[in-house]
């Protein structure tokens, strides 16, 4: 590690050798495992959405405790099909404007409509009041974020939910392995929908996963990742194609007894981050919702120009120099996007979000990551703020 | 083999005392190669969309001899990322109503509309006099389909789109490895969307491959597969969540030089079937288009009850009792389907699609199965045939 160094923009000699990634899925320690189920399935001749996607979801059920869970062929297919189940022909879904696209993008294929809400500023969840303020006669569904795997607040969005009589799915691509006082995510709402994708917490390679209590959405889902049909080709609805493949679920189940202890292991480089950052000015970290455990599957901070010395990006820049990824996510938020002209609004009518996504830098984070690897990390934060002027100067071409 | 004896059904000795499965995926001879990609891919952390798709996408447009290949999740988010790459807000797409029910479900999620067009009663595509009675001024696109990997009549199908100014995407789920007059399918129209599910003469284990000359689409594609941005997180359009996973292209990556040589081995299978087969009565098979050469992805005959003594549902339950799986396939039409009421028409309405799909009965085909097993799979039928009134007594309890 480097001591007594200006940081690398300035000339210093990088913090890492070798360049530190924001994320790497947590597949390493089972790969021998992996591959000789992958040998076992490709011998089989039985390659999807067979014997090991059924284990795979009988697995994530009895994990979650729920009914039952549907593996797909990623996220953004099993929040349609979850939505689709839902059998609902026309109206809005309200989804947080501070997420990922993707969120609003599976609503963009079905019929339904998307409609932003604001959110809060220390949890980066939904905000609760202002999701009351959004809902009108043409809400139908709420579609809260477990953003970055921190859990929502469950207890107040049901009852927003019953007391309109709205659906809930939640939007938990960032939430397997969370917990909602002492609750597994995935048990709330009318279904939760997980990704599998390699920069979550968990992964199949490419993957989602419906949990849900409701059995008329279990089967929908089940017919509607399959074309729509219940075995015989005659479709009782259009469906995708959108099966989990039995490689993928494989990678899945190896992982899946290890999920408590990754989640752990991420925790705790979150405290560290957090306790070695929060000494430096201008630094904000997001809440946990209270007696909730976070997957982490990203951590963030927040930075503010006028305390740390430099903002957002140019932090970015500086640290991209000590061959540390870093990542501005989400960012743009939902109503900035150009591909939704129709959401656009001025960054005032989100304000909350706003402030985060202008703000946000999230830093490396996997199970693997070492305490010596993060330490490595707020060391070189800590050496940037100290040089913000000196960074600023070369950044911005003033001498 | 069985000789001299009563079918299984009638009490004898099945025909093959394991079960013959209808397809199986071609990837045996290639497992040891594949598995070694998988460990790299796995020991490298890139997993999805990454250097083994680039490879496979860069051999598959060299093989079909197009400019750009797009490897996705699967054909039919394929299908929906190509017709929205066409950039049409409104109208009809029409497609055969003798095709696989995913055809229509790709246009179902999009903004376009489903105007089905019957086929030609010998080669199962779709049919031109009938394609030029569907369109109207409310036709936008023509989505045909290479049924069975029997290339369409791409010339007329050509001059037909130039005449009315329509576009053209083949949906060639069935189609990789086919040729039409000397070229390889994929070169056609204004792009071709290919199948890699575990039923195809070419696997990805789940996958689709869009091939096409056109940069536009080719751009549209690769970003919508990826939620719609460019690396940047700022969405050009709605995407969707569909690329192919690192492992699925290993699979893909270690058949294709063995395609060519895998379509020769099922045209050799279906020779061998339509030899033995033709000198049954009331047996009719898919003409394959003059000067092309099918992929036979399945291969299938016309079964005529009043000529062979039993339907295609009998015939198929008697073969079963052989360990002989076979399909129905595709059966219920569009035209048929539960999911599609708007669609819904007399047979009459279709009259070569009601034709085909009531009489239609797919037999094993891929490109492991032997000579020996094919003649023991014709002398099934033949069996069958023989003792066809005996059969129907058996079936329908005429004693």
């Amino acid at each position: 590690m480097r001591i007594n160094e200006k940081p690398a923009i300035l000339t210093g000699k990088p913090m890492f050798n070798e360049t530190l990634p924001v994320v790497q899925p947590p597949i390493k320690p089972h790969i021998e495992n992996i591959l000789a189920d992958c040998r076992r399935i490709l011998e089989s001749g039985m390659i999807t959405n067979f014997e090991y996607v059924r284990k795979l979801e009988k697995a994530a059920a009895e994990y979650i405790g729920v009914k039952r869970c549907l593996a797909t062929a990623n996220c953004t297919s099993a929040l349609m099909l979850a939505l689709k189940a839902l059998k609902i022909k026309d109206g809005e879904v309200l989804i947080p404007s501070f997420t990922f696209p993707a969120t609003a993008h599976a609503i963009y294929w079905t019929d339904l409509r998307i409609r932003l809400v604001d959110c809060d500023p220390k949890e980066f969840n939904m905000d609760i009041n202002d999701l009351q303020e959004k809902i009108t006669d043409n809400a139908k569904v709420i579609m809260p974020v477990h953003v970055f795997g921190n859990p929502c607040a469950i207890e107040e969005i049901t009852e927003v939910a019953e007391d309109n009589s709205l659906k809930v799915v939640y939007d938990s691509a960032h939430g397997f392995g969370a917990k909602y006082r002492g609750k597994q995510i995935g048990q709330f709402g009318d279904a939760e929908v997980f990704s599998g994708s390699p920069t979550k917490a968990f992964t199949t390679v490419e993957g989602g996963i419906v949990s849900t209590n409701d059995s008329e959405i279990a089967r929908s889902v089940d017919i509607g990742r399959n074309y729509g049909h219940s075995g015989n080709y005659n479709c009782e609805t259009p469906g995708l194609s959108a099966r989990m493949s039995e490689l993928h679920a494989a990678v899945g189940l190896n992982q899946l007894p290890h999920v408590d202890s990754d989640v752990k292991k991420r925790n705790k480089i979150a405290t560290l981050y957090k306790h070695r950052l929060e000494e430096l000015p201008g630094l904000k970290f997001q809440e946990i919702n209270r007696d909730c455990v976070s997957t982490y599957k990203d951590f963030s901070i927040l930075v503010d120009k006028n305390e740390f010395g430099l903002n957002r990006d140019e932090l970015a820049t500086a640290l991209e120099k000590e061959n540390i990824m870093t990542r501005k996510y989400f960012y743009p938020p939902l109503n900035m996007q150009d591909c939704y002209p129709e959401l656009r609004a001025e960054e005032s009518a989100y304000p909350n979000t706003s402030k985060i996504a202008n703000n946000i830098l999230c830093l490396p984070m996997f199970s693997e990551l070492t305490g010596i690897q993060a330490k490595g990390i707020t060391e070189a934060v800590k050496g940037i703020h100290e040089y913000a002027r000196e960074i600023n100067a070369t950044l911005h071409g003033k001498r």
